[in-house]
């Protein structure tokens, strides 16, 4: 099983047959997606909350209240990603594998732009993406610089980080600033101390990633931001993918790429 | 007193003492914007509409309920645009100049990007405006092209036409392409048929505009599409702006600008 050649509807039926591994690499060429289902009361504020961080927070789809699919994602929502986060008064309460059972009519499920989107051309231009040469997670911080806010919503901006040779980032700024709807161009190059991460080694969501000499940490906004959100404003409901662990989608990551 | 040297709030000052006009060409330089307010309850559906109709509604603010000013509009929104429409369960109910006495405290106020924004670069690109030539309000069109529905809200999308040069298009094309915020490039160039327009001499909105001999008619998507919106779907309550009678913002043109 070779996760790059998997189609997205057999790689969502691994994730539905219980494998539980984070998506980097998987299905390239499609695009991921991150999950936060809401109550429907709080769907207006979350999704101003987007709009307002759209770096952050690019929304990709927006389900009917209850509904399991989306015209992205062909395939069960509450099932198909690798795993999920559940919280209950901005508490993580549990992560698990399928999350039928804690489902609910009146769950507005969002679906956020994935910088895994842009990693297939990173990697088609030569430039290294150091989590899947490992075959680990992604490296993501919470800042210090906050989101604006909205309704019941604020929170701190959450990114990833990749390592990337010094003579190559301007090559990985002009490619991911073409995927707009998947986080853009980076938010920060250089010292993690200016966002407020003391330390590189200690990630707060996924896997430490070597960074090497010669190389330049380099920061992408990231849609695990909407559930630092939850944590800081404390909805009395959510459900959200575990970080790394996305919604494969049924869009071509071509379709998010700007001229 | 010339439109083009008008700073946005002299412009807005202007409206709000009286003065009745299109705003084409006022303040060249600063992003013009539609207006939508409706009812906090219906927030939520007109957000999800403006997501899923990007081209017709590019989000540029949104107000907390009741608030009558927004981070780009350092004014009032219910005095300060040159004219209003009101309507009650779908209908235009009225047209004027000042909804003050309307307003209510649970009216949340959406803020669209309107493509006279990037006249000015066509302008000084040597690409011609003819209602601006003429001084007349753009020329705006229904079409037969339903925009995807969100919770309550369906309608046409609403498009708006400027004649252009055969020569020039490819101009135009490139130019408001960099501009996505302001409805970005074209949806149509040419027949107007095929968009369901049967007689250009007869706009929905605005104003008739000559197209001459070596002329296109181009057509954009326009921000009235709210408002076509609530008339399609009839929510209990709405305020617009008159189509072409914009929202004058502070936000310069080129921070709507891509690369």
């Amino acid at each position: 099983m070779n996760p790059a050649e998997l189609s997205p509807s057999r790689a969502r039926a691994l994730f539905r047959d219980g494998l539980r591994v984070p998506t980097s690499g998987y299905s390239p060429g499609y695009a991921q997606a991150n999950l936060i289902s809401l109550p429907r009361d709080l769907a207006f504020d979350f999704l101003l909350f987007a709009q307002r961080n759209p770096k952050a927070c690019p929304v990709l789809d927006v389900t009917e209240p209850g509904e399991v699919s989306a015209s992205v994602f062909d395939g069960d929502l509450r099932t198909d990603l690798p795993a999920y986060r559940v919280y209950r008064d901005g508490k993580l309460v549990e992560e698990r594998a399928d999350v039928t059972d804690l489902w609910r009519d009146d769950l507005v499920s969002f679906l956020i732009g994935c910088s895994f989107t842009f990693e297939t051309p990173l990697l088609e231009a030569g430039v290294p993406v150091r989590h899947i040469e490992a075959g680990t997670n992604a490296a993501m911080y919470e800042t210090d610089r906050a989101c604006r806010s909205a309704g019941r919503f604020s929170g701190p901006l959450v990114v990833s980080m990749r390592p990337i040779p010094a003579g190559q980032v301007a090559d990985a700024v002009r490619i991911t600033s073409r995927y707009p709807a998947v986080h853009g161009a980076p938010v920060h190059v250089g010292d993690p101390a200016a966002l407020g991460i003391a330390d590189l080694d200690r990630p707060d969501y996924g896997d430490p990633v070597q960074v090497r000499e010669g190389e330049v940490p380099v920061f992408w906004a990231c849609g695990v931001t909407p559930q630092a959100a939850v944590v800081a404003s404390a909805p009395e409901f959510a459900i959200g993918h575990a970080p790394g662990h996305m919604a494969i989608t049924d869009a071509r990551d071509t379709e998010y790429q700007v001229p």
